[in-house]
């Protein structure tokens, strides 16, 4: 059967103050208010069926998104006792999967992106899923042909078409390149950017852990053995998941398989991982101001990003470019360009008035 | 006896979203926690007993400055029933001090200036007083030496010296001048600031009033006749105080007025009636930021006005020359140089979100 798995661990800081240690960016309502992850199920509507929609998340956040998502069974939040990396969650979410379903294939997504048209998304699912079942040995990654030299993402190297769909061999996969070597990929059409997303049978992707990453994955068997038995894993995955080895899966696992393939995501694919970004992903008004909250008035303003999740009313006058986040008890007026100095801002926050704050 | 009468009527919108319809500006915690009003009552420490100082302020905030000052008498706050500017409520408060009192002298201040070193204030009251007791049919200003050619002032052209101390004869009030003018003023050395502040005795000032404002007067009159009779004004007032002419002091009577002094007012003299202003009269950071709040963070900002009255956090980068307001309802964003167009964007708030907000 189908099974999907959603990771929904990060924090983001870089959304401060609307995330928080207790509130990660998944969880802040940001698209007709809805949160990134309410849009990441939603977007699964017909590919899978909600009992077979696993999310995992950190455990501090796992009671919230079951009451967020009413329609998943509460058994399929699985809450991680701490951060260890892709690695460690896709293959606790590959046990939990193969406790319940002894001829499964996963399909992992994340919960950072808004990826639209959503119909083109279900077609390349689709078509992942029908590749990773007729070549049961593979692992198929979904590659996203750049629009630009990112040098925060990483890339993948493919090669020959397999057949009439877009599934290609895979290559080789590049971490983060500097700015030169990704422009490099990218004029020369043989890379794409990786996604992070990646369907595979169960069976497969334990073989593969079982061989790359073995401490890791025969501790993990035993959550699974206990889930399979039916029992609370509660204690168990408390006890062994500090022990995981702390890695990404790409470096654990998909820059070593030989077997790689990559289906193409031919979509829009906009992290929002921080405030600027926002604009991308919302309506921006005729002045280029992104604003979501429901009472704001600007005047004489362009390219700000606006938000706040309640009716406070923000006023902003003359400014551009700008953010402009308001929360109950927190509000950041940052200049865009320099939004990704919010860590240093969160240090200055946590040190003068408490960690409550961050 | 020496009474004080404090014109405390403004709405300020140009320190919204602090100051609003029901809370004008003078009530706003400004300097250490203390609004302007308190400032003001303050400086009046030592120089007049608390019996004999007045405010005279809108109706609608009467209360809310009764309960703010329980050491004046409650019947020494005069609630205007709608404001016909300060002609009107200086007569008024010339009848209520008559009904008390016929000997009276009475010093008018406003509520709206920084006025500093307080000691010498004090110093420059106290000549005012004994030069209107001295001159008891003068009209006694303070007059302030100009720091540069404002154009929102008003100012004095003053004449011969009276004696020893600063007293002069007034030749002249110059209302707000263009620039090229209020140059001339400064450079002349003749031309000192209207301060708006007087001194002079109650039956002088309640003559005056009787020769230009007739009207007025005569109505006011009555109410000065009921307070003495001791009833109770509010009907009366609610009835007369539409009828009166709406006109400035200056208008009404200082320019037509002939024996008019001016007494120097050595002090510094500033003006909180905008955010800018602010940077003025608090101290600033090392970056030149003016921080008016209990929790603000500012990483790499300089010339900024921060406010909040409460201990929401206010996280500012990267933002030169803004001003950032919070209040419970709505938060502020503006270009410094933007400041004056406050009364456009409430305009636009009251029309969008309702004049709760203004």
């Amino acid at each position: 059967m189908r099974h999907a798995v959603i990771m929904a661990g990060g924090a983001g800081k870089r959304l401060w103050p609307a995330s928080r240690q207790d509130k990660p960016k998944q969880l802040i309502p940001m698209i007709d208010g809805k949160s990134l992850l309410d849009v990441a199920v939603e977007r699964l509507d017909g590919l899978f069926e909600p009992g077979q929609i696993l999310i995992v998340t950190a455990a501090a956040y796992a009671e919230q998104i079951r009451s967020s998502f009413p329609a998943l069974p509460g058994g399929n939040v699985i809450g991680e006792p701490e951060g260890r990396d892709t690695a460690a969650a896709i293959a606790l979410a590959a046990e939990i999967i193969r406790a319940r379903d002894d001829d499964a294939t996963m399909a992992v997504f994340t919960a950072d992106h808004i990826i639209r048209p959503v119909e083109r998304f279900a077609r390349c699912v689709q078509e992942a899923i029908e590749t990773a079942e007729a070549q049961p040995q593979a692992l198929v990654t979904f590659g996203i042909r750049p629009t630009s030299p990112h040098t925060g993402l990483g890339y993948i190297h493919f090669g020959e078409r397999l057949g009439e769909g877009s599934a290609r061999r895979v290559l080789g996969f590049k971490e983060k390149p500097d700015h030169h070597t990704a422009r490099t990929y990218v004029e020369s059409g043989q890379y794409y950017w990786n996604s992070g997303m990646f369907v595979w049978r169960v069976d497969t992707i334990r073989e593969v852990m079982a061989r790359f990453l073995p401490e890791s994955a025969e501790k993990l068997a035993r959550v699974g053995d206990a889930a399979k038995a039916g029992k609370d894993i509660t204690n168990l995955l408390a006890e062994v998941y500090p022990q995981l080895r702390r890695i990404s899966i790409d470096y654990a696992v998909m820059e070593k398989a030989s077997d790689v393939l990559m289906v193409e995501l031919t979509c829009q694919w906009l992290d929002v991982g921080s405030w600027p970004a926002l604009a991308d992903v919302v309506d921006v008004d005729a002045d280029d101001n992104a604003v979501v909250a429901p009472r704001a008035v600007v005047l004489d303003g362009s390219g700000n990003v606006i938000y706040s999740e309640d009716g406070h009313l923000l006023a902003v006058v003359g400014m551009d470019d700008c953010i402009i986040v308001h929360t109950p008890d927190a509000t950041l007026v940052c200049n865009k360009s320099d939004s990704q100095r919010l860590k240093e801002l969160l240090d200055m926050v946590a040190g003068r008035f408490g960690s409550e704050y961050v």
